[in-house]
């Protein structure tokens, strides 16, 4: 089946991945797939190595410099939920954006109706474009939390995440920052950033499998932990440890995944974040500029000049973004998406709210003929509809 | 590494699993590891069949009606705390037992200090038994749960859960039940035994990769969910979707880990649990015998007749057991597990608080020979602990 697929989803999900990843897990499930940490044997030595060795290449390429400060989740939603639930007190306020993943807005306004806490959803320009004034100006005495995502998943715009990061040291604010569609593809320092919390996906652009993800927590920060139970240490006590990483990884964790995403961490490392998304620009430029030349594609967000993630949503005037991305899967086997990607607030933005958009959003391992093989096919899908009325 | 190891640590995690699991999860990964639920290309859709074939087998192992009320998560922890953190409110008395891992004593020991719950520990006799009569004698007005593991991991000995199912109909008592040591290994079905919530890993008798677990959750229930997020459902809503199995399963799934439990449980089925047990049973008889029959060595828990899942527990004389486990895989390549196995309260039952105690784990894929060589090598342990007085 995947053998004609042309993989325009990467922003969901990267594929494929470095042949490297799968042979690791492979030889982990093989050798090392016992419980890390709760037996002194080989095999739980070695899958303890194995979580350890991903945790150091994770603090390589985000700057952090104690790997035990990496928390392993089951996704970025795991690690925002972490960082969310455990950070936030009843009458806490926090600034977000409109721009945000259902994964942070949905924690909030759960915590908004169990708790009791503000939300303000800072808002971008009609494009998507978000001003780091727009959230210094919604800062109040009872602030403690900034929750921003580093790059939009409809629309590829690029927080100012260091500017951020900034004005809430000099604020006393706590930042937190949802790296689902920056982590391996934009410069991450969070020391220099002044990230205090950062929540990131294996799958995506690290080029891991699905179900690993982590959060980083700066050294300060002590959150109630979102999960409760065994870590193979302090068994004798009935709270969870303050030790770190084993505060924030209650339960046995997914060895053989890991073993993956250590892979995918190692080969980003190698053709470092500035060349992927040098790459990955390029690709998207040339789709944005094929797509912009079609009478009845309209581009959303921000022009072909503004520096993005590889994220490309569009619209066919008069149609339904379900019906194109259902025919161009099945008529030329393009996997794009298409719907409301998780962003309500993001819809509303850019005005389409009643329709959605579809998204292609191309990868590193993308190729010159996927992009024009996309256009193309755009293309004959608005004659086909000029032709018919309807699609 | 693993060629010549002896691995009796089945109760941490099984090893090996199946070939068909691996098999499975290569292909996924080549496949259809693509973002399931949340597009209509032939990649996502095919993501999302991986996931509804594996409801589907658990469904049929665990006689569940309808597959959607299992979600899927990262371990049974994730499991344990979904359910407990979900339905316990302010004021409720919850009734759980002694012998429970920390993964429920620590949630509900958060609880406790965080929304005020009640919580007894409900005793077992001084060899780990249970009666469904110490349960209900607890039962108080305001009692809202029992949960309960299905076997020990200290001691093996198994829980009459359908007995304390009918008591907890009987009082309008939810009933949570740990599977962790049971599911695949013990008859477990859910209507008849009066399960309204069950936790049960992917990665132990179920024979899947680790970074797999799930939660059974009867129709009736609603939970507030653990994590919110993305569902690729209900986008436009900033709250948790009510839709099964979306609302307990916030953000990417493990895809490629639950090709591979999908296998594990069919692998399962396929041998059946009652054929599983009764080999694992013997086993475990076999090792009891050999280990009783060696001056030095104390058994742990309830005699070698009762029926118990495969899990041996025992103690040299004047050795810490950390030392076994240390010279067992040093010297004679056999993995067991040593210390107090996340479940202190059980180490308090069994009197063993101040040393912890070996604990050894055969699993279905275990030979005879193996067993003879750990019996072996535990008695050459004792020879040489009492030629030099220290080991």
């Amino acid at each position: 089946m995947s053998e004609s697929i042309i993989y325009l989803d990467n922003a969901a999900t990267s594929w494929p991945k470095p042949p490297s990843v799968q042979e690791a897990m492979e030889t982990c499930m093989r050798e090392a797939a016992a419980n890390p940490g709760r037996g002194s044997h080989r095999m739980a030595v070695q899958a303890s190595r194995v979580l350890f060795e991903g945790r150091k290449q994770l603090a390589k390429l985000f700057r952090i410099a104690n790997p035990n400060d990496i928390a392993f989740t089951l996704n970025t939603t795991h690690s925002l939920n972490t960082a969310l639930q455990g950070w936030l007190k009843p009458g806490d306020h926090v600034i977000t954006t409109a721009l945000e993943h259902n994964s942070i807005r949905r924690p909030l306004e759960a915590l908004r109706r169990k708790i009791g806490i503000q939300i303000t959803y800072a808002e971008s320009n009609s494009l998507g474009v978000l001003d780091a004034g727009a959230i210094e100006r919604e800062i109040r005495p009872n602030t403690t939390l900034i929750a921003v995502t580093h790059s939009s998943n409809l629309l590829g715009t690029i927080t100012p995440v260091g500017e951020i990061g900034q004005i809430a040291r000099r604020r006393g604010v706590k930042l937190l920052v949802d790296a689902a569609q920056s982590a391996g593809v934009l410069d991450i320092d969070v020391e220099a950033m002044g990230i205090d919390m950062l929540a990131f996906p294996g799958h995506k652009g690290l080029m891991g499998p699905q179900g690993t993800g982590g959060l980083y927590l700066h050294p300060d920060l002590e959150l109630e932990p979102l999960m409760h139970g065994g870590t193979g240490s302090a068994s004798e006590s009935p709270e969870q440890p303050s030790t770190r990483p084993d505060r924030y990884e209650a339960g046995t964790p997914n060895t053989v995944g890991i073993a993956g995403l250590t892979e995918g961490v190692k080969f980003v490392l190698d053709q470092t974040p500035a060349q992927i998304h040098r790459r990955e620009l390029e690709l998207t430029r040339k789709l944005m500029e094929g797509l912009s030349e079609i009478n009845g594609v309209t581009l959303l967000g921000p022009g072909i000049h503004t520096e993005r993630t590889a994220i490309v949503s569009y619209l066919l005037d008069n149609v339904d973004p379900a019906a194109v991305a259902f025919q161009l899967d099945r008529q030329y086997g393009i996997a794009v998406r298409a719907g409301f990607h998780c962003t309500p607030l993001g819809h509303q933005t850019i005005g389409t709210t009643d329709t959605g958009a579809v998204r292609a959003s191309p990868g590193y391992f993308t190729t010159e003929s996927d992009i024009v093989s996309l256009i193309d096919a755009t293309r004959e899908l608005v004659l086909a509809h000029g032709k018919s009325h309807r699609l």
